[in-house]
């Protein structure tokens, strides 16, 4: 059976969205069908909105309602801190857990020769000024947390010998990498070659 | 960190819609972030004019384009096998094995005293009224496909006596329940006893 237009509309939008398969989408599109009409009004207004609502943040390039986000704006933030993510919704993350007190650099993405991403596609240039514009009293640490992927690893590397070559001294700047090994809860039985090689090379005295 | 408001707008619709938690919510709306601006235009759209273009068919209360259905439009289904569904998602998926040439009756609902919902707010006075309008020239099928939950069965045994008790002769109106037993691929160790006895009680010959 062929489903009305209206109908069929919804569903190819969710279905283009991630995690959603054509089932789930005509699902999510019935389920429209009975709420208030006042839901869907609501819906479609979020998302029509949404891109022209956003701004990005001036310094860090996350998501934000103004042109500073909420961290970069916040004074007793750490300047002299900052970790490096992919994308805005990695720094959601850590943020989530309440315990980091530096800022962050949302690059966009990550090299990826590829998809034809290179350095200068995402805002390495700008992490290196930021640095190198941060007066030098204080050490400054820089913790890359691009992704444990190659892509985000390769970035990491890259990013390390930028800032290695800027024109500051050695013992001023720190370069961090996240750490990397199992996940709590792990089971070693099924731990791939790759995690569990880092996990021993990264042991901790107890 | 408290997101932007636009973003925080767009996690709180998905999070309303079934299957999708907080995580899942906040992910698609970083998703959305990173799409063309188009599709932010056509998902907010599609949404928008979804309730405005559907119509409710005037015979068996599916959604549809026009005032009919596409299934009641149709003059090769056969009239006289009626099958009723709770909703019309229900039908889609009745639709999708191709074999059924019946019509069908979309109730909008089951009977349910829990949350207030009676014969007469689901439309089972609609559903007598087209049983009582055909000519029975010939025998009538009325095949009630609700699901097979305390309420569904219910409705079912309701819709039963109702059909029943109208002006027609016996041997014209043939009332039939869709099987119940085992799915396919089902292991009848994890099978639940209501099931279970179902399946026993509905054995065939072979």
């Amino acid at each position: 059976m062929s489903l009305p237009k209206a109908i069929r509309d919804v569903v190819a939008v969710f279905e283009r969205l991630p995690g959603i398969g054509p089932k789930s989408a005509t699902r999510l599109a019935f389920y429209l069908l009975n709420v208030p009409d006042i839901f869907c009004e609501e819906f479609s207004d979020a998302i029509g909105v949404l891109k022209k609502n956003i701004k990005i943040c001036k310094k860090c390039f996350s998501v934000a309602d103004t042109d500073l986000c909420k961290v970069c704006a916040d004074k007793s933030r750490n300047e002299r801190e900052i970790c490096v993510v992919d994308k805005a919704i990695d720094m959601l993350a850590i943020e989530r857990m309440g315990v980091f007190k530096g800022v962050y650099h949302v690059l966009g993405g990550v090299i990826n020769p590829l998809e034809h991403v290179g350095p200068e596609d995402i805002k390495i240039f700008e992490l290196l000024e930021r640095v190198r514009n941060l007066e030098t009293l204080d050490k400054i640490e820089v913790l890359i947390a691009t992704s444990l992927t190659m892509e985000g690893e390769a970035t990491a590397l890259y990013i390390k010998n930028r800032i290695e070559k800027l024109d500051i001294e050695d013992d001023m700047v720190k370069i961090t990498r996240i750490g990397s090994g199992l996940p709590v809860g792990a089971d070693l039985e099924y731990a791939d070659e790759a995690t569990l090689s880092r996990a021993m090379n990264g042991r901790k005295n107890m």
